[in-house]
């Protein structure tokens, strides 16, 4: 593979804050492929086919500038292994919750097409899962392997919690912020400090990486939270007040059902059609509740950054703030 | 918990072969059932439902058998986390295979039962997976963990060939070792093997240990297979033939054939109906492939025994050889 030219394009193509670690990105994706890559052909092909898209490879870079900010050695081998992990446990995520979300979507009809789909993202997210932790095998860090094992466990259970409170929007207010810590928080969280805990850095260094990645991953997920209810379409590929209609009542929602003026009333297990759902997320926007919802986003992207003061400056602790500042202001 | 009302109990109703290690199998027992204890209610539900089932234990029994086997300390509480580990990767991959499974027998179209079935399945799956590797994470001996999770990329890998060989017997013809292997010998195998290294056992221990739990693992398939053939529906809870039914040619099949007066004839792609597949079972029987199928089992089950001889002996030793020589004789 000519690296030089993939190095080259990926500058080009990716954001500011992964400047820091664009070679050892390329070297991540190296791995990556070369992990993936199986006997099995089909086992390669699905690996291949979700793993080229890129992504924002968020994760790998996590542990990649933590490793920076903490003074350690970015570009060793062991590094590079646990960036790659990262990514393949978010990625084995990703084609789990197609299964769960295309099951919703279809209601009750499934097409031989959306079949043999569920069949190749189960095995296909299991291969990658396995294989992440076949790479964290290597580390002699112990305490990293129980780390983003619990990420993991934590991405699952908030997927059944969210399951659970599907439809309820009581359910949804007691269990909002649970949720997204352990959708996203968990693992950006576990990525920053196992980046921490691979540069041998100071118990407040690991603390403060820790709280970073959580704040971050919190801020991350009202984003998202939020695009799905001010975002264009075409941009996000999604419909404006999906969530609401696969039984999701997020951030903005709860905060607009609290107002005096909110005009909806849900009764618990009642689905929610497309077309009331674009309702609610018109008047979300009108009664200012989006809003509200992006400034508690910004504020805990803040506090991000705030969590970071206690390490020196370099241009990796900068790429972090920059990431956190990013994360709130994006359009998909 | 009574364990001494449980243990009692699991000692009556448990193969001779468990016997050296009943004691230890009841504290694997409340390692899984602590360990899968979530504060989201459903994934605790998920886990007491497919746990409770108890199953036969024999990989949980493996490690356990092969640690004594070697000299060493069976009760060690990295031992019993190992032997925990093993079974929830075990039943994780049985939950994942649900999916797999229900998608093909509903021809298309999924209940609304099946799509909750299918949502529950794949994150209960990838609940327990995770807490497996959560356990593992404990241990210091990091090669353990590259065997385990080697064994989880197998076990994946061969279900994405299983399915790629759908109806084709001649992909089935060239596969059917690598797939049994990778279904069923590799993670019988890395249990015997992690439980000589936990042990400290030489190396030629940890090999013969390997081998004797890929021997297992292939006679103990082989005799699967050949139970949809032969098996009696009430007790495998089966209908005879479904395999061929879910387009999987297995060893009885494969050999029958090859015979001259094999009559019939397979299209690739072309689906089995259930009476044809109960003709064809039928056949095998008759012309003598399923008495040369258990043959061959027996055989390999000897192998694995054979294997054994480099350990001195001890009640561990015989409960591993008499795992092995009753698992090809067994009825369900």
């Amino acid at each position: 593979m000519n690296t030089g030219a993939l190095n080259a394009k990926s500058k080009s193509h990716c954001p500011k804050w992964t400047l820091p670690v664009a070679n050892e990105l390329v070297r991540v994706q190296e791995t990556i492929e070369s992990v993936t890559n199986s006997s099995v052909e089909i086992a390669t092909q699905i690996s291949s086919y979700v793993l080229a898209a890129g992504g924002k490879r968020i994760r790998p870079c996590l542990v990649l500038l933590s490793v920076g900010a903490c003074g350690g050695e970015v570009n060793a081998e062991r590094v590079i292994r646990m960036a790659a992990a990262a990514e393949l446990i978010h990625t084995a995520s990703l084609l789990h919750d197609d299964v769960i979300d295309s099951a919703g979507a279809r209601r009750g009809v499934c097409t031989a097409n959306a079949l043999w789909g569920n069949t190749l993202s189960v095995l296909g997210g299991d291969f990658l899962l396995s294989k992440a932790f076949y790479l964290l095998g290597d580390l002699v860090e112990s305490e990293i392997i129980s780390l983003l094992s619990n990420a993991a466990v934590a991405m699952t259970e908030s997927e059944l919690l969210q399951t659970s409170c599907e439809n309820n929007i009581d359910s949804w207010r007691s269990e909002y912020w649970h949720i997204i810590r352990g959708k996203t928080a968990s693992l950006m969280s576990a990525c920053c400090e196992s980046g921490a805990i691979l540069s041998q850095a100071s118990k407040d260094a690991q603390l403060a990486l820790r709280n970073y990645g959580d704040s971050l991953g919190l801020a991350f997920q009202i984003t998202d939270d939020l695009l799905d209810i001010i975002g264009n379409p075409a941009q996000t590929g999604k419909q404006v007040g999906s969530d609401l209609v696969n039984g999701k009542f997020t951030l903005p929602v709860l905060i607009a059902s609290t107002r005096d003026s909110f005009p909806f009333c849900f009764l618990t297990g009642e689905k929610i059609s497309p077309e009331l759902a674009q309702q609610i997320a018109k008047f979300v926007v009108e009664c200012g509740a989006a809003e509200e919802a992006k400034r508690i986003a910004e504020k805990i992207a803040q506090h991000a950054c705030q969590s970071l003061a206690v390490l020196e400056d370099s241009t990796y602790r900068q790429a972090l703030e920059l990431l956190a500042t990013s994360v709130v202001v994006r359009e998909f």
